[in-house]
């Protein structure tokens, strides 16, 4: 305590639910965070857009809507974003660069469509980008991909990277609710936003899949790579004929290198066994699955949103890029050297769970079972049961690519005998050992 | 690839189920471990006991007997010590260190008792020195808890982190197998020693909790600070009482802040709902729960144990460390500044199950709730069941010390009515909101 620290100081670029809390936490733990970077830790600035609502706790003199006066201010050296979306975010995270300061941003959606810019630019500059709270909240995943198992090769990764759609399904699972229903209920208790889109569509979790890919690909992947499904197809009975199979059903965040050394990059629902680990991430926690040639399997759990979880994945930044620059060091730069090609979603083989309404009478299902024959999908598992006139038939397959499938799919859906192809559904995550 | 990278040359001591692995897998991803390190990584020599024993795919030309003249070779820039135990293992390091060597170790029982010495040799001496491997295994636990949680305050840790009592806890719990039975089972398969004393009887979780404690509370503490029992108690009887009340029992390795602001450390069997996301981690599988005041719950599971997944925590610190030499910046000093006082498990309150064979005749109960109540144990919940002339009475607690409940369990044993004390075991992780 004797010799006083550098002074080090902070602007952050907005002030909603993170950035109030990375605020208060930076004037709260002002002290041990400041121990613990090495350097006096001061924030110096605010952006808002409106300086006249009440911020609790937050001397309303370091607020300012100008905030590209903040980016360009030669006194500040480091840069919270928490503002979000694309523009200013990317002009100003750009101009902040430019003016020398390194730069933690939470914010997804801009890392995963123009990441390669940023990185560049931070690269040309020498200044650190961190973005741990970009994907998985308060989970440390990004700085394990990075540092930690930089010495071992990734093969696989699989996520449940969006809080909300994890909350409906878990509801769906759980208290038997159709979608709407357990969409309301989300929105009724701010889990899921006015407009879902983003959420329940898989757009945000498309974000954070090529964040994720990149990463532990070493190559450049953006959200127009990343093939997309969301999850307003699923009904409450794809979830009980689920139960039935002893399988709950996820959106999965799923990056993972192709035999042929490309990478395949989706989000989709998917069924996945009970007993798998993500199995049990309830509600809107988030996890991270990890499969690494040397380490095996791992999995990185715990609160993928919310103010306070986003603001120590922030914080956590903070402290790594205030420890830089009080050393003169920076952390690693991106890493793209493999520059790998991205696999298009028609050739990855996947298994699939077909649910069938079909004319219950004999040789019903040899003519389905030819069907999938035809186009080469090999069957699995069907079980068939009767209801009257009708029966259920569900179908699971062999690993199987999207073409075929859809061939598979086309084929059965113009066949007398079967009524409807009542759903479609990726199965993931059985051992293949 | 056209301007050459710097040279880094590495010395591996010990090349046993781990050695041989970091360093086959050195050979093996040399290219892309270099471009990733931006430094040629160069395995120079590894320290042996017997140059007799076939090395499969490892140069003889590589090994030699003489550890001490790797470490103090002045073109050795790297350390890696995968030998195990105190001696030699400390002094070599040391002398590495004095070298100018950074680093690398997967010695949890060497840090554990002689950290301190450790790393206040590596910070005089401007080296770095990591050990992620040193607790389980591959997981990424100690970057995290160094770097990402750095901006925020744990507040407990519990981990599964042995994995051989995991295993034969699992056994136990889902086949129905008693505690030598399965101590056998997982004798035959490698999971446990011939000698498995460390393990069962929790030798090596309270290395592992030491770290971890010291770790998350910035403060050094060493395994002699950790309160310590092991599994071998635990019955077939235990296990079907914890499955029939939604419990399974797991031996725990917690760290936990005390309201005082003191350290408790301890490493205990204990129930835990199946619930909780550590019930699901099954077999020699290893898990680390962490509460931060911020991020909320945190999980990081995988493999514990195995030569490849602890070479994968091994180069996975090489690389960091590669980067810093190259860079001429150092990773984060040891963190003791917080100097918190170990609290003793007398002070500590956690929830009992105790088990009782009492008589089956009235008033009974009304005798032991009296003896609970004198020592000022509050009782949670009494389940009792007839079996002919005795019967079984199960108590859970509150939260009680570890002093009050001894006096309770001693004066249950001196009353008449009741037989034997049957067993008496800590519950954990029931969720206090």
């Amino acid at each position: 305590m004797s010799t006083p620290l550098p002074k080090l100081r902070i602007g952050i670029l907005g002030c909603g639910v993170v950035g109030s809390q990375v605020a208060k936490q930076l004037l709260r733990h002002r002290q041990e965070l400041s121990t613990r970077s090495g350097a006096e830790l001061i924030l110096t600035k605010i952006a808002v857009r409106d300086l006249k609502i009440p911020r609790e706790g937050i001397d309303p003199g370091l607020l300012t809507t100008d905030s590209k006066s903040i980016v360009t201010d030669p006194e500040i050296d480091l840069i919270v974003e928490v503002m979000g979306g694309i523009e200013p975010a990317r002009e100003l995270i750009l101009l902040a660069i430019e003016n020398g300061k390194s730069v933690v941003t939470a914010n997804k959606a801009l890392l995963a469509t123009h990441g390669a810019d940023l990185y560049s630019a931070a690269d040309a500059r020498g200044v650190d980008l961190y973005y741990e709270a970009a994907v998985a909240g308060a989970i440390p995943i990004l700085r394990p991909l990075r540092e930690s198992l930089v010495g071992d090769h990734v093969t696989r990764i699989m996520g449940i990277v969006n809080g909300t759609t994890n909350y409906i399904l878990t509801k769906m699972d759980e208290d038997g609710l159709g979608f709407d229903e357990a969409l309301e209920g989300a929105q009724n208790l701010g889990y899921a936003e006015s407009d879902p889109t983003a959420d329940i569509e898989g757009f945000d979790a498309a974000a954070k899949a090529a964040i994720l890919a990149g990463l532990a690909f070493h190559t450049r992947v953006t959200s127009t790579d990343v093939y997309r499904e969301g999850i307003t197809e699923i009904t409450a009975t794809d979830v009980a004929v689920a139960q039935s199979m002893n399988h709950v059903i996820k959106l999965l965040a799923i990056a993972e290198l192709t035999p042929d050394d490309r990478i395949s990059v989706r989000v989709h629902p998917a069924l996945i066994p009970r007993t798998h680990p993500l199995a049990s991430v309830r509600n809107a926690y988030n996890a991270v699955f990890v499969e690494a040639e040397a380490a095996g399997e791992l999995m990185f759990y715990g609160r993928g949103a919310g103010g306070a979880p986003t603001a120590s994945a922030v914080l956590g930044d903070v402290v790594a890029v205030a420890r830089h620059l009080t050393s003169g060091a920076l952390g690693p730069r991106e890493s793209d050297y493999a520059d790998r090609n991205i696999a298009s979603i028609d050739d990855i083989k996947t298994q699939y769970l077909i649910r069938l309404d079909v004319a219950d009478k004999p040789g019903v299902l040899a003519a389905v079972a030819q069907a999938f024959a035809t186009e080469n999908v090999s069957i699995q598992t069907v079980r068939q049961s009767g209801r009257g006139v009708d029966a259920e038939l569900i179908v699971v397959t062999h690993g199987a690519s999207e073409h075929a499938l859809a061939l598979t799919v086309k084929r059965l859906s113009q066949m007398d005998t079967v009524r409807t192809v009542e759903s479609v559904i990726r199965v993931e995550g059985v051992v293949q050992r």
